[in-house]
């Protein structure tokens, strides 16, 4: 019998289907067996009537996570068992068939237990199918999609950049090194930076949502070895503010797709969808930024090349309260706190056209005018005492024609925990990767490696 | 004044406008310089004459690739200039105002010159503004969104796979390794295989479009050392013919939208569109195909573990010839040169519910039904004299129940490659990456190796 999807079951009362999913749970009442099951579409409450005997003598070996294939006819619930406003809430099926698919070891723990970082994480093939993983990554899913349909919009091209590359070009510590070919090393993306502006040569508007890479010792709620950005980069503009204009188009598409789409899971994760202004996004210079946080919050704050965390979290507490917005940009951050290429406002010398914007407390885009001269570029690596000869492939797009342009890089884990509330970037991130962790934890109790990962095909 | 796009210049006639772009070339006669100004949107001409002087003395300083901003009166061209049926054939703009934006160097070749592939590649970040250039990777992000919306129309989810991975499982060689904290190394992902199966457990349908690596040393034009892989995964099959429906699907959209959205770029670029029959694509098993390739092109094939590339283009033409097809499906290959999680056909012993779909005579996508059974799994993980526990992380998706399921990988560059006829897979990627070439050549000519590459933000 082909398979019903089980979203789709109220149309079939009073009709015998086939529905195939993951048991649940059970409960057993005597001569009844209760089963949840569960499919992609979702759930819907079984019977299982002890004269079915073959039926019934399955159901009593079944465990939650059983993969299953079941028949039977799909009635209305008893009306003391209907529960109105939820789905298949006034139905359910009575089984005369059930086929075990898979069978499950016994679980961990239960599926709807409140788990730990380190036992989540330990179990991620099984926590991720609990009722939040699944919430926290179809929102991601809809958030990188709701950021490319923006743009795409707006008539940028998405292109593939590239992970490999030739060398940690400003000497930092923060690149992963990679044993490439003959003994040479190649270093992991830390951003797809270089690439975008090349590409503004190209399209004028490119866009790419990479993954990136950064070897920084860092152990806090905000920092992963590995996470995905979500890049844009155009030509033609004014200033910084042309750059602002489109992310904040892209962040409210992001941000209403994902309250449309995902109403019932920000409910289920008790997140407020974010508070979205109808006037343009808040902006100020870091320097106001820091007056009002010292002004309204205490402690010190004007004069520092950037905000501390806290300073984040209390800026936005200020917008939430004065602007009724859970975003705010913060600009004009010094000179000698951004890269090389970063465009220096004339008038405001030693500061620059860049900005972050911060949400719910936390910075999740970093974005700005870039440089376009090829004189002054190279001049501003050599300030930096860079060797211009090291960045000769990516000069070549100055050195033939750039465009006034600018760009910006938002973290997509970052923006989905700020979105549900999640207080450790790790829970918003798929298979999260750091210091002491790549699937299974780094240091076994005997201290050797854990080996595993994925394999050639 | 507000900038025009040049493909909207059209609906301009007879008024003063400004448009921003490139200059692409420069004619001079005498009183007058033709300009050909091209933006993201397409290329007009510019008329300079010699009473405007301030414009054409800035005109006269114009070269290939000047980036410029420029205003001027936009009219019919007259009669026996235009060129009917070309975008912008019939006008041409008579500019009053120049502004150089950016200059640009000498260019190392023209524009519309044929390069040789190193050139190409040395000047990557100028030979991609050439509407070669610009076309394939125009097709490229078409071919990948249409990837993602074929399978979001079937309710599959798209996940972010990692790229770190905690270990090479099959102990092969052809994983990177990269230098991890503490000494301790990761390796880059091969394929998302084992995470896309684990998503199974969580969604049943999921899709990621990943970079992935291979350390092998091949110099061909077939093979990177990073590409694009479009992956799927979906529970609840009946066998591996589901997923081949699926893909089939799948590379039709990508197909279609190709050529509705450029048959002007593969006009230019000399590329018929793939013939797709309206019967389902054609279906071979491996030894039917072998046979076929004996019988109809001489040479051996039958008894072979795998097709060689000049077989592959055999029954290519076979397909095309007999069927009307630019795409064939080859199914069950050997056991022993599938991975330990294929699934043997059990009215096949020995062979296995695989596939490959081979697309103008290149193997463009693999795929299957793979083993749900946990304790099959294990069986076959010993059977390669693997050790289970390196697999613990992945093994748990199984453990906790897992349906019958498979997917599969289409690498984006070949099928971008054949789409457009290109010789070299590099040709098809965007900054290709291979055994001697990370941006620039690996070893320069001083035996040093070369600097350059992405930087943190």
């Amino acid at each position: 019998m082909e398979r019903t999807l089980i979203a789709g079951l109220t149309e079939h009362v009073g009709k015998t289907v086939s529905i195939s999913g993951w048991v649940e749970v059970r409960r057993d009442h005597g001569k009844l067996i209760f089963l949840d099951i569960r499919d992609r579409s979702g759930v819907v409450q079984a019977v299982v009537m002890q004269k079915e005997v073959d039926a019934f003598g399955t159901a009593e070996t079944l465990r939650p996570q059983f993969v299953v294939s079941v028949e039977g006819g799909v009635r209305e619930r008893p009306e003391n068992m209907q529960k109105e406003g939820e789905a298949n809430g006034t139905i359910e099926m009575s089984l005369t068939k059930i086929e075990v698919l898979a069978a499950a070891h016994e679980l961990p723990f239960d599926m709807d237990a409140e788990l730990n970082l380190d036992t989540y994480l330990d179990y991620l093939p099984l926590a991720l199918r609990t009722q939040s993983g699944r919430d926290i990554f179809a929102i991601q899913a809809t958030a990188t999609e709701a950021f490319r349909t923006a743009l795409r919009e707006l008539d940028f091209t998405e292109f593939q950049s590239p992970t490999l590359t030739g060398g940690d070009a400003e000497g930092g510590a923060s690149a992963f090194k990679v044993d490439y070919y003959h003994d040479k090393p190649a270093f992991l993306a830390t951003s797809p930076q270089f690439y975008k502006q090349i590409m503004v040569g190209v399209y004028e508007r490119a866009f790419s949502t990479p993954k990136v890479f950064r070897g920084e010792k860092h152990a806090t709620t905000r920092h992963l070895s590995e996470y995905s950005s979500l890049d844009f980069e155009m030509g033609f503009i004014t200033d910084h503010t042309d750059v602002m204009a489109v992310l904040e188009k892209t962040i409210r598409h992001m941000v209403a797709q994902v309250v449309e789409r995902h109403s019932d899971a920000l409910a289920r994760c008790e997140a407020e969808p974010p508070r979205v202004p109808s006037a343009p996004f808040p902006v100020l210079k870091l320097a106001e930024a820091q007056e009002i946080i010292e002004k309204e919050f205490g402690g010190s704050a004007v004069g520092e090349p950037d905000l501390e965390p806290e300073h984040e979290r209390q800026i936005c507490e200020w917008a939430l309260r004065e602007k009724e917005s859970d975003f705010i940009f913060i600009t004009h951050y010094p000179v000698s706190k951004r890269p090389f290429y970063t465009y220096e406002d004339e008038n405001d010398p030693g500061f620059t056209k860049s900005f972050d914007l911060i949400f719910r407390g936390l910075e999740i885009t970093t974005g700005g005018q870039r440089i376009h001269d090829y004189d002054m570029l190279v001049g501003k690596i050599k300030e930096r005492n860079l060797n211009p000869e090291a960045f000769s492939f990516y000069l070549q797009a100055f050195k033939f024609g750039m465009p006034p342009h600018g760009g910006a890089a938002t973290g997509l884990e970052r923006f989905t925990a700020r979105m549900l509330g999640l207080p450790n970037i790790k829970e918003a991130t798929l298979f999260p990767r750091d210091m002491t962790r790549v699937d299974t934890r780094l240091a076994q109790d005997d201290g050797r490696p854990a080996q595993d990962g994925a394999l050639d095909r």
